[in-house]
């Protein structure tokens, strides 16, 4: 049986095939990139119409209480909170991934006093590290790296938290949240997941592994559109002790009584900050909507199968790339990481193709498999474009080695 | 000839009028608080049409690229700067203006080691006065307050930064930006102005005046839409030793090469912090895009005209009522505020007859007259119904004087 006959098969047997209707996809495009940016909920646009149209153009300001504008990031914080293994009260959406990280670093080293270690790994996602360096620059925070197989180790009584992508962005590698977790309290420490990698596409127990902190993005798995507002979720142990300092008027307990002194609200709003983007969140709604709809139980599922089936595509073709990710499905998130020296050409040739993956400096070949709309026929083709360019050489056409900014 | 008669005249010479018909405006609605929400540009439902559907849509990750969403933020950066005197260069739209207050008012801490206290000035917009409780709690910053009158005073060798708004949300009064600023520098301390409800309004000349730095906001007279992106200036002067916390990876002078260490893109884009958020940036283009093409002379211009005019309706009709805001248009921003004991149960007296203002705690009743989409028959209509409202103690129903949570 050839790759596209067993992915005819599949198909027809994919509890989620009728999902992929819900989404627009250009013609003529494979996307393997919904782990950088979602694709469009066929429902995204009427509702941005609508909320463009009507509730900001004919109820203007009256819409934030009419329209349910105040009560945006905490509605939608409940709705990703199943997702993760959140309670509604602990999570909200508001402000990006980045300004998230900083507030609950921030957070974690008020409540350890003393300890100003920020443990992480080399390699971490960039902006998770990055956001260490500007409290540094305050003369709040240290940084330690450690490789990932000697964290543990490196966890004593000067951490004050440790910062963790659950699903690494380059290689898929999927951390041990509940053993790391408590290895960190432990020794005393708090513990930050950065769930972007996995919201959405791989299942997360956030108060079964009792985490302290977690953020994640709105824009990938979430579908939630280009530069989505993210999440940040606080156990709510921690919400009468948390003392995060992006101190805005939206995270006042009564932001309307105007007064001049800050009192942080009793809940998760405590951690919002400057007034809600309420075109960002209306069309981040829209997408955890239809996430939740589908459930993170199938989606993880149809995930692991999208990427064993690539495999078992590149397998029957004769191909053997370096694979970064791990080799069992239950050990990485839903993409497929290889590596090569030509990663950066390879990736051109197949965006030429209409095959969108994309690399990482310098040198891995990212593919995601976004399962909420891929078919299994997406992956054969994929599979079958990806030898194409290894076998015929696409991949030195000097259109496709010249670099560009890619995301 | 009576007012009604009297505003036909000048809406006839208006060199404006034309502006009105490039806004959405809801069919037996008096509009005054645009101030708080700008009403919705015409151009902006079918733009954010093509921003979703094609270049999110059928873009997909290519858009950042293509559809120019990286150069976004700096591009309508640059459209803001004219309208505040300042350089193409100096001014960038990110985050809220709550997140782009702490980052400079961080910055200007580090600037000056051995100053801790940030002055301002009581009843200052809350979020202004909130955002340096965040900086106090991490144990880097001091408040102090002192009244307009006693600001030049309270200046020290302890102060890093004089933090106001330069046209005051309630009151409407200006400050005199270059008189301020020259005594702060005196001082040796810097300056950050919010120009929340000075842009797109009232001239404002940030380079005349030496100013160190600015935010301001998108979405009331730039009519960005609800809860825009903002917007933040730093001279460029202090490009090459600002040193913000939030140092995220859209900041970066080189964020696709993933390294491990942050280091700070060169010019104003190391404001940056988060992935930008490309839909409410979209919006604001359009708005920013509108206002610039009226230019803020015209804006002001009509800004003086429309509240001398609300001003002289009352007088017409015989009604004097306590003004909050300065006599003398010159010192004003485009707002009158009135202050009444029943201002709550007037402010929704008005909302139910389609006059739009708002209420500010505890007793004020503040209207705003945005220039570019306001008539000068709104205003004629505005002051007679509240003349009516007053007159027949329409404000004393009891449905009008239950409270519920207003912007």
């Amino acid at each position: 049986m050839t790759p596209e006959q067993r992915a005819a098969e599949f198909d027809a047997a994919d509890p989620l095939a009728a999902f992929r209707e819900r989404f627009i996809l250009p013609e003529g495009v494979i996307y393997l990139d919904g782990n950088s940016l979602g694709a469009l909920p066929k429902a995204t646009p009427e509702t941005m119409q609508r909320v463009i149209g009507q509730e900001w153009g004919e109820g203007l300001i009256r819409s934030w209480n009419s329209a349910g504008w105040f009560a945006a990031a905490h509605r939608i914080g409940a709705k990703i909170a199943p997702l993760i293994g959140a309670g509604a009260q602990e999570v909200i959406a508001c402000d990006s991934t980045s300004v998230n990280l900083f507030k609950l670093i921030a957070a974690a080293l008020q409540m350890r006093p003393g300890r100003k270690v920020i443990l992480s790994e080399p390699g971490n996602f960039p902006t998770d590290l990055y956001m260490i360096a500007g409290l540094k620059r305050q003369g709040l925070a240290d940084r330690r790296l450690a490789a990932r197989e000697r964290l543990t180790q490196a966890l004593d009584e000067d951490v004050a938290l440790l910062l963790l992508t659950h699903v690494h962005y380059k290689t898929g590698q999927m951390h041990d949240m509940a053993t790391l977790t408590r290895a960190a309290h432990e020794a005393g420490a708090l513990v930050l997941w950065d769930l972007s990698h996995s919201t959405g596409a791989v299942p997360v127990d956030l108060r079964g592994a009792d985490a302290d902190f977690a953020v994640g993005c709105g824009y990938k798995y979430l579908c939630g559109g280009p530069g989505a507002p993210a999440f940040a979720f606080v156990a709510d142990s921690h919400h009468s002790d948390l003392g995060q300092p992006l101190t805005g008027w939206f995270g006042h307990a009564a932001p309307f009584a105007f007064s001049d002194d800050y009192k942080a609200a009793p809940g998760i709003e405590q951690l919002l900050c400057g007034t809600s983007p309420v075109l960002g969140l209306a069309a981040l709604e829209v997408g955890v909507d239809l996430i939740a709809e589908i459930g993170v139980t199938r989606l993880y599922q149809k995930s692991q199968a999208l990427s064993e089936f690539f495999l078992a595509c590149l397998a029957a073709h004769g191909i053997a790339l370096e694979c970064v990710s791990p080799p069992e499905s239950t050990a990485r998130g839903s993409q497929l990481s290889f590596r090569h020296p030509e990663a950066y050409a390879i990736c051109q040739a197949l965006i030429a193709r209409g095959v969108i993956g994309d690399f990482r400096d310098p040198d891995v070949l990212r593919l995601g498999f976004a399962p909420a709309y891929l078919s299994f026929a997406n992956i054969a083709a994929a599979a079958r474009h990806l030898v194409e360019v290894l076998d015929g050489g696409e991949w030195q056409h000097e259109q496709f080695s010249q670099r560009a900014v890619v995301t």
